[in-house]
């Protein structure tokens, strides 16, 4: 079987990459002040391979991905959806999608933002119906314990809205969601690892958010024109009651967020320390900063009262202010420089530093943590001595993924590439040994990649076997589909020195972080129970239609190949709620329930139980019919709605 | 780089299949008279090859869907998406999905179910809300020429709400929805490949919609309880209009529909000729029947005013009852008896046969189309005499793909097989020559196939390489993700004697059908031409806000990294209008348009306008931004929307 390729082969690629980059992606950066990668020593060490180099030399690797039929994989990636609002549960290293998790956009299948359970959650207006139906998801991380994920929970943001939604990794499934006060756009996330005070609490309490849009406070329509007056907040919410916290007002905005492992610090890096409002001004200052958070100090002043409220918000919200924090005794927060709007912050695994990709600056920044702690109890005069690195790696870093064993890999934006470099050597580097070769190895990825995460590379047991990488454009890996392009999620091994191109995988837009684990982290129920559901129709003697006034309950059950009603009657004008349970319990039997006309569709897994209510505004014979297949005798399972006029 | 399993391995899995079956699959069919498949010499020739002893014998041959990193698939698929609504776009032979086309479910991604120009496709109530929100599709098929695709368009089907929509080729866009009148479950659906009567159109100028579910005409109410007066309707849709041409009114229902590469024919299977509205009475019957359409009668019957119409609506209806169509040389249908319950028919690339797989019947039937013609021309005394064979294939027969070669591969639901067999020594093996072999090979798939369908199978060039079968059930066969299961999308090699399965793809419930075609048949355009719409903003001097009583229309541009407004203004209440034109020409350089806290999403491809009205109903700042990643300064790609108080 042969694939003849009629585009570009991959080792014809590299014009056309320059060429897209002089035409797109780097427009306009000249202007506004792009500091330039000169070819250091250190950073000039490995020159990159193409991706027809770096396949060739992986003699039969190319299988290591293509899983026999029936093979399970090894690995779970959940995955942000980006503007599809949804959670990927991907399987890897295949990289199968193998569920979306619907969070904060309306799903058809499941019946999501139409069922009465899952309105609950999303959230609605007055009159019932959905208050958003888009989202914006950029980052999903798992709650951990004791440095490694523990498999209760994953989180994920929704940027449009200023949503977080929690997923249960039992069930797989969106349980609660929480819209942040005082915000807009929502961005950074991160868990916290361990509690600061309390060593008994060695995982998951806190979930940390940066906002990344400035507004007026309250943003009431009244200063909208004195942009100084904008602020960004950071947020913690409670990882159990999904209620916030606290939130700190800040100089500056938000991007992403990290957390250290013993619990103590939180950071979120800072691309508009300038507090413009026009692109322009976001880019004047050189530095920017990484702001780190006192995590203890900030819970104790909010004890202690020293917060304020905005708005209708009753959520205590502290001053994190450059001016309020100038002594580190007291400091609730401290302002690391970082150059020129730097966009990842990544804790490495060995708990000693976060490293700050520098987007317009082509450089990583390495904090070490012990030092930041050091400057809060007053050990340390500069808080810029916390930086124990600053090299250049390439053009347009934006995030950063470890191996365990030393070693970084950043995302190079504008250059297309993957950078693997050694944090130990950078280190030396910056200290001023410049025969330090950094730079291990640099690869061409298709094209133009933001995150990238390896397996267990957020844990304190990364693993440096699998990284995979987001490219945001695909351009002509894939076969074309018209103008909206599929992304382009490519799958590189690097447990050996060289970094190795697997695959390339297409994915509807847009993905953005993602976190890759073991699959004995996780042990999913595949089968619900009744119990779970309030309103469950456990025994099928049940079912029948009950009137109370012009509200009407039908109780139905389902087990294959037929529902308990094969008919029932409702008058028109009625408002009626159908509650069905789903008696099957073998794994993988799920059913639909659709009313044809009336627009309504949702699924029962086995022994769930879910209900919609609807009025019912038009007389006549509506067949309901199961959309899941079940069973042979599938198409014939059906109930009849019979509306009276 | 090694894959253990932890769950059972392919080689092992025949005890749990058969558990399976046993306590889900089956259940209840012995009680509902399902014929058993004795093992007759022609039918029990080959014995099914496990999984594992398959790919055991394959060799290499894995690598054959595994492409390397740039290399791109020979094939495009068209899926169905089922109850998300969409139709899916994968690569072939690689099998992954390259974009979803949102069409009778709104989608996040896009803005589809939020742009003005969407909303228009999709159809709305008096208040502007969508009157849909889910959407079932079961059937995709695209548009022919001389037998094969031409590349125009695809048509699929939403059984919920009796919609068809027509999705266009080249942009890889649905363009139109029609919903159908007088029907409920809108099933199958078959576009012609010729007209009847004008042999210079050797293409698609109809589709054809079968519809499932009987209901009183007109449907009002007042009929409900009377099963015996309900009806199904068959419905012929122009291609180019989309509007509806005629109805035919039939006894029983439709489900599959097939059309003859003459277009003299189109054909519908009946699992329901009872007309039960219980599903033990729909199976009452030891056959039911296909139902032929003479497509050139019915349009002179329509056109000599044969014809009522019903309710509301103003299309022609004719009569295809079996009472009113006895005579042949009048008949404008002719009902062939089947066994119990069939449910595919397939029309056979040598254009001469139909094939109805028997669902509840072990058996395949052969229709010979000339046979048919016959009939119709007072040439044949028994309209059962079309039937050329039956013959005993294996249990749950219910679809039928061909590899050009003269073999057909049904898919087993219940016996989670497909076979492969051969038509013409079925034919001698039904005309008495019981040495005829006609089954050729049998190949266990991982679980419950329900539809497949082999590279351009549907077309006079059926080629036999590659055969897809969507399994309902994949059970065991990925990481476990909670109670909802993916269903698994398998990939089979047919070029040889024996199948060889190849790969497994999880995909989200629940695709049905599919066609798989060579990718020189289409020449999608991967740039939207300005002109393609009404409303752009074409000179980025027209960028402004202008106002006209309450409703504000907001006219933006964008162009890496910026929109041509930095901010605008409008008062709390307005009914505002954006309407915003991407000016970027580069390929793949997709933009977003989100606005804070108002819910808003949608994108702009390279050229593309598109627009959205909203009420502004909250005084403050809130921030646009961008959300399809597209340059490095993406984060600061953004506007502000000051709502005045």
């Amino acid at each position: 079987m042969s694939h003849s390729t009629d585009r570009s082969a991959p080792g014809a690629e590299a014009p056309s990459r320059r060429r897209f980059l002089n035409t797109a992606a780097a427009a306009s950066l000249a202007g506004v002040g792009l500091a330039a990668c000169t070819d250091k020593s250190g950073a000039g060490s490995a020159p990159a391979a193409s991706a027809a180099d770096a396949h060739a030399a992986t003699g039969g690797a190319a299988n290591a991905t293509h899983l026999k039929p029936g093979e399970l994989d090894t690995y779970y990636g959940l995955w942000s959806g980006g503007h599809t609002g949804d959670l990927r549960v991907l399987g890897m290293p295949s990289g199968r999608e193998l569920l979306r998790i619907p969070c904060f956009v309306p799903d058809a299948l499941v019946g999501w933002g139409q069922t009465n359970e899952s309105k609950k959650v999303m959230g609605t207006r007055a009159d019932g119906s959905l208050k958003y139906t888009v989202g914006d998801t950029h980052h999903t991380h798992a709650s951990y314990k004791d440095g490694n994920y523990d498999g209760r929970y994953a989180w994920v943001n929704d940027k449009i809205n200023a949503r977080i939604a929690r997923i249960r990794l039992d069930y797989f499934i969106c349980d609660k969601i929480t819209e942040l006060p005082n915000v807009q756009g929502f961005h950074g996330i991160f868990p916290d690892k361990a509690d600061p005070v309390d060593p008994k609490i060695n995982y998951t309490t806190r979930v940390f958010c940066g906002a990344e849009f400035a507004i007026p406070l309250p943003n009431n329509g009244k200063d909208a024109d004195k942009p100084e007056a904008y602020r960004s907040l950071f947020t913690c919410v409670d990882a159990e009651s999904m209620e916030v916290r606290w939130q700190v007002v800040i100089d500056g905005n938000c991007d992403l967020v990290a957390t250290s492992y013993d619990g103590k610090l939180a950071a979120t890096n800072q691309y508009n320390t300038e507090k413009g409002v026009h692109y322009p001004d976001m880019m004047s200052a050189e530095r920017d900063a990484c702001v780190f958070f006192n995590v203890a100090r900030i819970e104790q002043a909010v004890k202690d009262g020293k917060f304020k409220t905005y708005g209708d918000s009753k959520v205590p919200v502290v001053d994190g202010t450059r001016k309020s924090n100038e002594d580190p005794k007291t400091a609730l927060t401290a302002y690391v420089s970082v150059p020129k709007n730097p966009h990842g912050v990544n804790a490495s695994p060995d708990a000693k530093y976060f490293i700050c990709a520098g987007k317009l600056s082509p450089t990583a920044t390495v904090i070490e943590l012990a030092k930041v702690l050091d400057w809060f109890d007053g050990k340390l005069d500069k808080v810029d001595s916390t930086i124990v690195a600053e090299v250049e790696i390439g053009l347009g870093p934006l995030h950063t993924a470890f191996d365990g064993r030393g070693n970084a890999y950043t995302t190079l934006f504008l250059d297309s590439q993957i950078v693997k470099w050694n944090v130990d050597a950078a280190i030396k580097f910056h200290a001023g040994d410049k025969s330090a070769k950094y730079v291990v190895d640099r690869l061409d990825v298709q094209y133009q990649p933001g995150h990238l995460n390896a397996s267990q590379s957020e844990t304190r047991m990364a693993d440096g076997k699998w990284l995979a990488v987001g490219c945001k454009f695909s351009k002509d890996r894939f076969l074309p589909v018209g103008p909206l392009h599929a992304e382009n999620e490519q799958i590189i091994d690097i447990s050996g020195e060289k970094m190795v191109l697997i695959a390339d995988h297409p994915v509807r837009g847009e993905p953005h972080d993602f976190v890759i684990f073991k699959r004995e982290l996780l042990r999913p129920k595949q089968i619900y129970e009744m119990d779970f559901f309030p309103h469950a129709v456990k025994d099928v003697k049940e079912s029948g239609v009950t009137r109370n006034g012009k509200k009407v309950t039908v109780k139905l059950a389902s087990q294959a190949p037929a529902y308990t009603l094969p008919e029932f009657t409702v008058k028109k004008g009625d408002e009626v709620t159908i509650i069905l349970t789903n008696h099957d319990k073998v794994e993988d039997l799920t059913h639909g329930f659709a009313i044809a006309k009336y627009g309504i569709n949702f699924i029962v897994n086995p022994q769930e139980t879910a209900s919609v209510t609807f009025t019912a505004d038009k007389a006549g014979v509506f067949w309901c019919y199961c959309t899941h297949f079940c069973h042979a005798l599938h198409l014939e399972m059906r109930s009849r709605m019979i509306v009276e006029a």
